[in-house]
């Protein structure tokens, strides 16, 4: 079932045995795991961007948080793969997921990969205390993110 | 200035400066920094009740997994005592946080710490792969869990 740019805001639909015509059922039900990848989005978020704001003086630099929030950068990245399990598109709850993080598989998987990647880079920077290293893999970070919403998730502001 | 149990949800009062006499001001506004930390919970609840749900049978049991979420729960955990500042109580946002996180920060900080360390024996049980040494961490991480909420955390449910 094909699915074109849904607006607005969705009345959770709990028929996930009906959506998603692939493996197994869901462990949790589809808003549950919505609110668990909007919270891992926030997190990253913020670790990244507490990065960013040393980098900029905004805050005061730390090399050893630097390296914690890189360390989170790293792992939640990680998880992104499995944050989107069939039966959690935006018919199934409020998501600002694009159908085609279903629809076009592929795509999205070389999306987290290079966020993947760039996390891994993000942490080694991070680890090197080289100022310059960092302020690279932080924006190599920061287009990974770009380049994936661009395409996948829905600008709703 | 003390507070007592306010009920109901809160119009946020973007006067950081003014609220919690203490240190640093704040790198990201009070609501960047409540989003954050409920996501954080929402991070660590969804991997938790993963592992839970394994050992339970609701989902079927894969260690390697369970080794990874039992990760992520402990990473969370370390995270959680940096997720409270001055100025993110529920006068400053929308937040179940209630004041005595920073009218009792002994108390408060010691239900942290409890979380932190259930949270190490759960890495470890997780590694270990003993299913009964893992389901009696599963345990005393909820517990702890249950124990800052009961104390710390609004009910509004």
């Amino acid at each position: 079932m094909k699915n074109s740019i849904l607006g607005g805001r969705f009345l959770p639909v709990v028929i996930a045995c009906a959506i998603g015509a692939s493996g197994a059922a869901l462990a949790a039900d589809p808003d549950e795991i919505i609110d668990y990848r909007q919270g891992a989005m926030q997190v990253t978020k913020y670790h990244f961007s507490t990065i960013a704001d040393m980098l900029k003086g905004k805050i005061e630099y730390d090399e050893a948080a630097v390296k914690k929030h890189a360390d989170v950068v790293q792992l939640m990245s990680t998880l992104v793969k499995d944050e989107f399990p069939e039966g959690t598109d935006a018919l199934a709850g409020e998501t600002n997921a694009l159908i085609d993080v279903w629809d076009k598989p592929d795509e999205f998987a070389d999306k987290v990969a290079e966020f993947e990647e760039t996390a891994i880079e993000l942490e080694k920077a991070a680890e090197s205390g080289d100022k310059a290293r960092l302020a690279a893999a932080v924006k190599d970070v920061g287009s990974s993110c770009k380049a994936c919403h661009d395409d996948f998730r829905q600008d709703d502001e």
